[in-house]
């Protein structure tokens, strides 16, 4: 048994070191290589991983996991969750034939630049081969993993444990009863405003000099990480000793970069804050895609686009912007950045409406893994949901069902948690409201206290428990997606009603 | 023989890989990963070093290349040459007791902490010990080697192939004779100019705007490089799709910056004109210190400081900075850069007495592994050649015997291939010189037409050949220090006398 452990300690450690190195090199592809380096990369990246793939697989280490896991019961609980994940993992791994893995790796690659061209053509048909062929080896891995529960629920639960079809129902159930009427009541309260400040130009230099200062305001700690520009915005780390982010300047468009900023504080603040405890374990990093994106768009649209964040930083901003902002007001920008709009994706959509267009996602992804929709009706079956959910109709499949890149990457499955990072935010924060005055923070110097919060109980755990497990013991409750439709409601209650 | 040779390839195409994504991590650590990663940092490349250096050590290794290096008449000329420098690398390796290697290593990085204190208040005697220590290591790891040959020929071996105190002491001996006498006259010759706009405030940013002026200007590919800035500037590479470099900015010494820029481009330019086809063999990158080093001293100092380059560019730099040089002549930047003084350290040296300061280090490291001199008589060794060679006498042990990190990281014999890259660059430069018209090549608006010139006779080897063939090839006869000895007296005396 001891001997066991020690062997899988060993191969942990080595597991990491890999995982180390092959990051770093990622964040190095991600933000400055240049582009004629990439032949080369890849030729020994597939040598490097090939090796890190064998600590995986090797004959050895399955016996190490596999004989752990059958002792489970005597074994301690944190060494117990890390043997759980790593049967998890590896059984998934070796359960796929080799050469229909390569193959599927092969297809992924393939369809990324199928997909980038049908997009750019409008052109669905070129797409849908493919499309069908990367749905069809995702149906065949789930029989090979042999595990008794529907399809998409092995999907979802890859991206988010343990959470299910009956869960994502729950909420997204609530969302069409009352927040797709709700949105519409708001959207015919607007009223037009002068928002030509939030398109002046901003020099990209000054924009950085203010996403510093928002890294003073969140107290990220910079002995330990860096900020750096990127095209798609992203945090990285390999520790809570390393944890960096990116975020972009369109010069015509400075709050894209300023919550962009706050939105990878969020995750990087996680990141900093897991307890260094968990580093050479499998327990390390943040625990879910769900948690860490309730942990981001907390901070992004709960704190960063309130009344109170502004009241006490738009000082700031406007001394980086003296000119662009002469004649702003606070309540301009408030009202600016929670502006409720009918956009046409999720990326681009506010506060309100984001979820809905999971929601769509989401309903076509279920239909797809219970055999309930073909490939050729997808398009139309998604430009209706946008018209039921968000009443606008795509007007081609550019601006519809080809819009976004999971698919063709084979991501079924992830979707949903973008829109279970912002329920479970707005669980926490009343959580959060009663036992701090997050009101008064915010209009301190910077976030400390918050952080502190969130430390304590969320992120120094790591992965040490799940999503689920930290819900019910932060919050006393399941999760409960009634929090979220309560917040909504009262914030663009007060904004708009 | 051919299932050798596959098992060769194999673990020669691993060492790279590994050796790429170290290097890579290596980059990051250099140039911007924070101060508060490290610890985690050499933890998890502790463990990749070690199954890295594993493929070096391991019997079935060790086993393919003695069996390949004792039927080395067999092979193709190229597999010859990489075998016979794996074995070398892998004797070198395996001869010294893995116990003694580590206690080594320990010790070397105590001593560059140990050598900072002393260095900072002016201590040798706290530093001597671990100097003594480092000294006695090597000469212990000669014995082991077994190898008949003096053991500073062989430290000086690691670093220049071939190159033996009898060809040092050829390049020294004449520069003692004919430099030392040569610089005095020229320092007496030297008249009072104003140098103000020497010490100007130059704005960071600027600066690098002109550094990227000069990688147009040196043809630089940037689809296959960058640069970025760093304390110490330096040049970095994995293949030639991929070779980055930096420089400094100090806001008042503009020139420093530029010349920095040049030299490093002179080391990335050569790695980019290697011909792609050693990328996975042993014979891949620069061949050797000296070579390297005549290239990017070719290019900062006989083309950079040439008339005729500032001639061409002053235009450019003076664009950048039209203040700083409003009522600055050609012949004023001419004149600063190439003023010569005593100073009292290689790296602030000027080009004529450069090579002077490599010779008082020489000297010591010939005498301490000839068994000539004692660890205790070196600060007042040191101090008399100063006087000797530039007429100058460091008034403590931090200007003097402490100024340089070699020694406290165990390099004896690479200093000497810093004089001998630019004895090999004039002796190249009078070759290349009957080829082309190298004053006209430097009016153009870049050096591509040099550039092609040192691709075809030296770059595109890599290091499939050795610096002396390279030599004897490209200039018809051995290593010959009279032509740097000329270059400088033409060039100086044409400036000074």
């Amino acid at each position: 048994m001891e001997t066991m452990i020690r062997k899988f300690r060993e191969a942990v450690i080595k597991q990491k070191a890999f995982n180390y190195i092959l990051n770093v090199t990622g964040w190095d592809s991600e933000t400055e290589a240049p582009h004629g380096s990439f032949a080369r990369r890849s030729e020994m990246l597939g040598i490097i991983s090939q090796e890190a793939f064998r600590l995986y697989v090797s004959p050895e280490y399955q016996e190490v996991v596999n004989s752990l896991f059958a002792k489970s019961d005597e074994l301690d609980d944190i060494t117990r969750r890390e043997i759980k994940k790593a049967k998890k993992a590896m059984d998934k791994i070796v359960k796929i034939p080799e050469k229909e893995y390569v193959e599927y790796q092969k297809l992924l690659s393939l369809t990324q630049i199928i997909w980038e061209d049908a997009k750019a053509n409008n052109d669905y048909d070129s797409f849908k081969t493919n499309l069908s062929e990367i749905i069809r080896y995702n149906k065949q891995f789930i029989k090979y993993y042999g595990i008794d529960n529907h399809p998409y629920n092995i999907l979802l639960d890859e991206f988010e444990e343990d959470m299910t079809m009956k869960d994502y129902d729950q909420l997204f159930d609530l969302l069409k009863a009352e927040l797709v009427p709700f949105v519409k009541q708001v959207i015919a309260a607007e009223k037009p405003r002068d928002e030509n400040f939030m398109n002046a130009f901003y020099p990209k230099d000054l924009q950085m000099l203010f996403s510093n200062r928002l890294m003073d305001i969140m107290a990220f700690d910079k002995s330990h990480g860096l900020i750096k520009t990127s095209v798609h915005p992203f945090t990285w780390n390999t520790s809570p000793a390393d944890v960096r982010f990116t975020t972009h300047c369109w010069e015509n468009q400075v709050f894209s970069s300023i919550f962009s900023t706050i939105h990878e504080l969020g995750h990087a603040t996680y990141e900093q804050q897991i307890d260094e405890k968990w580093d050479n374990t499998l327990l390390s990093g943040g625990t879910s895609c769900g948690i860490h994106e309730s942990q981001s768009r907390f901070y992004e649209n709960i704190i960063g686009r309130s009344q109170e964040f502004w009241n006490t930083h738009f000082p700031d901003l406007k001394a980086v912007f003296p000119e662009q902002f002469a004649n702003v007001t606070v309540d301009d920008i408030v009202m600016a950045v929670n502006k409720v709009q009918r956009s046409m994706i999720r990326t681009e959509a506010d506060e309100l409406t984001y979820s809905l267009h999971v929601m769509v996602r989401y309903e076509l992804e279920k239909k797809i893994f219970s055999d309930e929709i073909s490939i050729d009706d997808l398009p139309q079956a998604w430009n209706e949901l946008m018209i039921e959910y968000l009443g606008i109709e795509p007007k081609n499949n550019t601006e519809g069902i080809l819009q976004d890149v999971h698919w063709s990457g084979g991501m079924f499955g992830y979707f949903p948690t973008y829109a279970l990072g912002s329920a479970f935010a707005a669980q926490i924060y009343y959580t959060m409201k009663k036992d701090i005055d997050i009101e008064a923070i915010t209009k301190e110097p910077n976030l400390k206290k918050i952080n502190a919060w969130l430390k304590e109980k969320i992120h120094h755990y790591g992965s040490s428990k799940t999503a689920k497990e930290i819900l019910k013991e932060v919050t006393n409750e399941d999760f409960n997606p009634e929090y979220y439709l309560r917040y909504l409601k009262e914030k663009y209650t007060a904004l708009y009603l």
